[in-house]
Parts: C-alpha cells; sequence; structure tokens
C-alpha cells in the first residue's frame, strides 16, 4: 500500500465507521419512535434520517461519481424544517428512507473505492477551476471529511433520546 | 505543495473549520448560560466544553506531541458524567474552561504544523508495533479525523438550544 493510499484510506475508514455506528443508532428505534424529537419542539428522528439521505445522496454530483439515486428528498429533507414541507410533497416512509439510507451509503462506498489516492486531491464539481486554483484544499477528500462530521453532528442529537 | 501536504492539510482544514464553529458556539453563552442541559436531562453545556477541552488536551501525548496542559480536567469530564464528579475534585469555573479549551487548542495547532505529512501517517502511541503492523490506518491522522468527528458530535448537540 502507497502511503497516498494510506491518506485517502484513513479518511474512508472514518467515513465507514461513523456510518456504521449511525446505522446501529437508527436500527434502534421502530418505524413509529422515528417520529420522536430528538429534543422538545428540535427535528425528529425521521427527519434526520432523511436529511442524512439527501445529503449523501447529494455527494454523487458533487463528487462526479454519478446521478443521484433520490432527488426528490430534498424538498422535504433540505430545503424544508422538520414539519415545514409543502403540503404537495408525500414525506416517504421510514421504511422507505431506511432503504434509501442503505442504498446510498452502499452505492456511494462502491464509488469511492473505484477512485485513485490522487483522484481524491481533484476539485469537487460545485468549485470553478479559477477557484480550485487559488484553494486546492477544496478537493474531493474535503468532501468526504466533511460530510463525516456533518453526519456525527447529526448522530450527536439522535443519541440525546436513547 | 506535494500531493501527500494536500492530503493532510485538508484534515488539518477540517479540523480547524471545526474548532472555529465550536468556538463560535461558546461563545453565544454567558458564564451562567453555560448552565444550560442540551435537553432535558441531559449534559450541559459546561459538561460539553470540559469535556471537549479534556478529549483534546489527550491529543498531546496520543499523538507524541509532549505533555498535556490539562490532565486534572479527566476527572470531571471524562471519567465522570455530568455532576456525578467526586466531591473531592473542584470543577473549574466557565471562565477557566474557556481559557483551557483556547490554549488546547492553539498549542496543538503549533505542534500539528511542525508534523511532516509522512509523520501523520506514523502509529499513535495507544496501539503497539504489532498491532500497527497488522492495521496501519491506526495512525496519526485518524486520530485528527475522529477527534474532529468527536467535537461535530457534541457541537450538534449544543445547537439544540440557541
Amino acid at each position: 500500500v502507497s502511503d497516498e493510499d494510506l491518506y485517502v484510506r484513513t479518511a474512508i475508514a472514518a467515513w465507514k465507521t461513523t456510518i456504521a455506528r449511525i446505522d446501529k443508532m437508527f436500527a434502534r428505534f421502530t418505524d413509529d419512535e422515528l417520529q420522536t424529537e430528538v429534543a422538545p419542539q428540535r427535528n425528529r428522528v425521521i427527519y434526520i434520517l432523511g436529511h442524512l439521505t439527501a445529503f449523501h445522496d447529494r455527494m454523487f454530483p458533487l463528487l462526479g461519481l454519478g446521478e443521484r439515486l433520490y432527488p426528490e428528498l430534498d424538498e422535504v429533507f433540505i430545503s424544508s424544517p422538520d414539519r415545514k414541507h409543502s403540503e404537495h410533497s408525500d414525506p416517504p416512509s421510514g421504511a422507505a428512507l431506511r432503504s434509501a439510507w442503505n442504498e446510498v451509503n452502499i452505492t456511494l462506498q462502491e464509488r469511492f473505492d473505484s477512485l485513485s489516492a490522487s483522484e481524491w486531491l481533484e476539485r469537487h464539481t460545485q468549485i470553478s477551476i479559477e477557484d480550485f486554483d487559488k484553494d486546492p484544499l477544496r478537493n474531493r477528500l474535503a468532501v468526504l471529511i466533511n460530510r463525516t462530521n456533518h453526519a456525527s453532528y447529526h448522530a450527536g442529537q439522535v443519541r440525546l433520546i436513547w
């Protein structure tokens, strides 16, 4: 294993550990219990499940790794706060969200494994060539590490209601 | 800048961003408000401040970067849950904790900057040579990324009471 591979594998290992912990966390809740708020008047667990799924699904185009699997999640779980989405959108069930969450993460992992180490240092698709020249840290690896932290941030919230 | 440096700098940038966000978060609370629980019967903000300070202070010996600055924080903020520490230990004030938090993170950053890229791939001090041979991902970089996620996890909790 080259040193270059080790840097990237270390970051991917942190992603995997975080996803595995969150998988276990969501598994503790029945579909009914997913309706519980993490704190009074704060997001329900099901909202966080949908929000993380939508956020991770956005990583496909952001990292240049293909099309999204569930773009329809954004309206309910990113554009709108919990319980404030348009009446025209029909929020998915807990079971449907669990399935989407798993599929998104499994597919992402396959795509991650297809990248070489140096490809992780390439720019992500939301930054221009000019801006990337000025700040080469806005690369795919940064997206991976930041999304891992975003997931941990919400995991800390769900942990409050065990 | 070499590719090796870029991997490491990307991970350090995520650490810095996370610490800066948490700095701003704690700055929103008066010393009195630090006594607020993040959710009913959960940790107070001051406990999370002390807990993160102690956890980060432990990174000095864990990364082989020198002696701890505040080992006395462990009894109240790591070994004990919030408000359950021994009567013999005197918890520090909010002002003292804010100062310790800043000093620990500033000093850590200086030590981080003293390491070469390949030194981040060396084993941390809590893993044996034999175990590290089997799993080279248990390196300094893994500690950095995992501690960034640990900080994000608790940041998500404090965020609930703005």
